[in-house]
């Protein structure tokens, strides 16, 4: 049998061991490291019979069958620092071993199928989330071509170094699509929790991400008497609290501060100033925005209570990208045939599916990881979770 | 007229200028800049008619009057970085002040009368508070010479680079002493709050130090459902308000978190681990104890209802120091004289006279300082404050 559950194991682990590092997993973009695993996925899709071709910015793209307007496979071949050999490479390897079946017989989709390995999507090394997704759709922006990474590198001599060509990629034209499927692993434990193999992705939550300064006053541990004291660290903690409450009464929000600093952050100083950084998500915009609106008149209450100055700047707010349902449709027909339940469900995370639904239908399929993991050595997924996958996305892409 | 308070000012801002850095005063143990001051106190005290001497660490010691048992008063010379010019220098220059006003005549003490530059309080280059005071009573502990710098010089070899004698040092037998004084600026805000110019110090809080370890489980931020968290720093949030409500329970209890660390500290990530630093003071041993414990029963539970794992562990247990109660009322009743009520209060931060106090019965005067704020170039002490402070040491010292 060709394109089993156990091929795309294999392969995932093959990617696996090319790393910029001896001990762990890292393939940032335009590494060695990455150009080396893409002439390996370039060589399993030729020996899949498609033509491949490496584009300005280095996505490695595969070509099953002729005409307009294809169908697109793919994620990310990047991977952040002490990496998972899942998260990315699962949603290439799986689209090679579908359009492997397809090359055996049986019914043909209607468009050509295109496979791509998008060579950034973490942004790990120029702080670009969906690089490589941006630049397939013709998104890519000229000023990202100055950014520098933490060598001193700009962008623009990484691409060049690595093979690409930087001006290209700024010229691409925005390709005429007939949709783009993505298989992934979940990242989070509710598909674990629930029994079930995969689920389908309704939309990608959007994201308010905020900076909050608490500035009270620095004062001597020993000396300062309690009802004297503008602790910027206690005002910090209620804040947290605060967040973490508001997160819990919304089904499907997230909201976490995730960095904290103090200052002067000595064991025998009152904290005079905390700076954290609050992340929070939910799939319906109006809901999200509504709980960071709540969670900022919080934190400005606690810290007026306490004659503590609280300081806001939201420096993200990304609208939630709801997926399509046509293609969210076929990959549910393609549950029910295989008489498992199309569980629906927000990815908190952000995918390439963000940047390719902005010129094309989009949809995800999850994979179940255990332990809701991922970003970590321990990433993993079980052969019979990703034969469900395989099987999936292959109908879908049949029907297609 | 001879040792006034505007002498002291004066002096306390000449002393200011004698740093280690062109901006802000910094002058640590075993500098050229602390050898300087030492200098210049030296030629003070023999201005006052004292005969000087410079000990086996450099405390600049000075006597007035002949005979055994003399009555010490003193305060240290060193500084933290970027300090005021009270904190330390002021008890000093406060001293020769009031040998000069015993040099013009009156009433003389009954004993010799010796004061004391130490010269390492702040412990700030080596780690190693009261170094001077425990020198000077004969503490000196062998060990510390190992000690090292941040720039990796031994205790040992600064001591001498600086024309002391390190072993000397350790061989110091405990002289007979009479009594301690020491005046200080309070480092707190009670004496300004309460309108008054000096108070007198009844004990030096004893001091319990402990890390707080809390480990949850990191995640990704966006897609780890709420109720699935074990987020260190929520539980952190927690601990940092159970250590206030236990300090604000108590009268005279201070407890502060001062210090945090989290890990990984990414903004979209769910924090994995926290480490923090407690610091409780009270003046009773026993009050401190039970809340040392009750706090750390209180996070033991936090954590424990969070699925997080809590690590406690004591650094410092130091007890607190009851100061004399005859000391105590000579400085009370100079007050009465003036028609000033003598406040009580406790010290939360440690002094010299927490070291001399082993050795003979030791008091402390406290005077009012602007907003409380020490260790910080905005420390302020006022002239007519100074000058009740200098009275009722004078009167003290003569009734001694």
């Amino acid at each position: 049998m060709t394109g089993t559950a156990a091929d795309v194991l294999a392969r995932c682990a093959m990617l696996g061991e090319v790393s910029e590092e001896l001990d762990g997993l890292t393939r940032r973009f335009a590494t060695p490291a990455l150009a080396s695993a893409g002439e390996i996925v370039a060589g399993w899709m030729k020996d899949a019979g498609m033509t491949t071709r490496r584009d300005a910015v280095g996505n490695v793209i595969g070509r099953h069958g002729g005409g307009e307007r294809a169908l697109v496979l793919g994620s990310h071949l990047d991977t952040v620092p002490n990496a998972g050999t899942f998260d990315g490479p699962l949603g290439i390897v799986a689209a090679i071993a579908v359009v492997e079946r397809l090359a055996v017989g049986g019914p043909q989709p209607s468009c050509p199928v295109e496979v791509v390995a998008f060579a950034d999507e973490e942004g790990t090394r120029f702080g670009t989330s969906y690089l490589g997704s941006a630049a397939y759709v013709g998104a890519f922006e000229p000023a990202w071509l100055d950014h520098v990474d933490a060598e001193g590198i700009t962008l623009r001599d990484a691409i060049r170094a690595s093979g690409g060509e930087p001006d290209a990629a700024v010229d691409v034209r925005p390709p005429d699509l007939a949709g783009y499927l993505e298989i992934h692993i979940e990242q989070g434990p509710v598909l674990e929790r629930e029994g079930l193999p995969v689920g389908v992705v309704t939309a990608i939550a959007g994201q308010t991400r905020a900076r909050i300064v608490l500035t009270g006053e620095a004062g001597h541990a020993g000396t300062l008497p309690m009802d004297a004291r503008h602790d910027a660290l206690a005002a910090a903690a209620e804040a947290v609290l605060a967040v973490e409450r508001r997160g819990r009464s919304e089904p499907g929000l997230v909201a976490t501060v995730g960095a904290l600093a103090l200052s002067p952050n000595v064991g025998n100083v009152v904290p005079g100033e905390v700076r954290m950084l609050l992340d929070l998500r939910h799939a319906d915009d109006g809901v999200r925005r509504r709980a960071a609106a709540e969670v900022r008149a919080d934190v400005e209450g606690i810290a007026a209570a306490r004659g503590v100055d609280a300081a806001w700047t939201t420096r993200y707010d990304t609208p939630a990208v709801v997926l399509d349902t046509t293609l969210r449709a076929r990959l549910a027909d393609a549950l029910r045939v295989q008489g498992i339940p199309a569980r629906d469900l927000a990815s908190g995370a952000g995918h390439d599916a963000v940047v390719v639904s902005r010129i094309c239908p989009a949809a995800m399929l999850f994979v179940r990881c255990a332990g809701g993991i991922s970003h970590d050595p321990r990433e993993s997924v079980s052969e019979e979770d990703v034969a469900v996958a395989l099987d999936v996305l292959e109908h879908a892409v049949r029907a297609s």
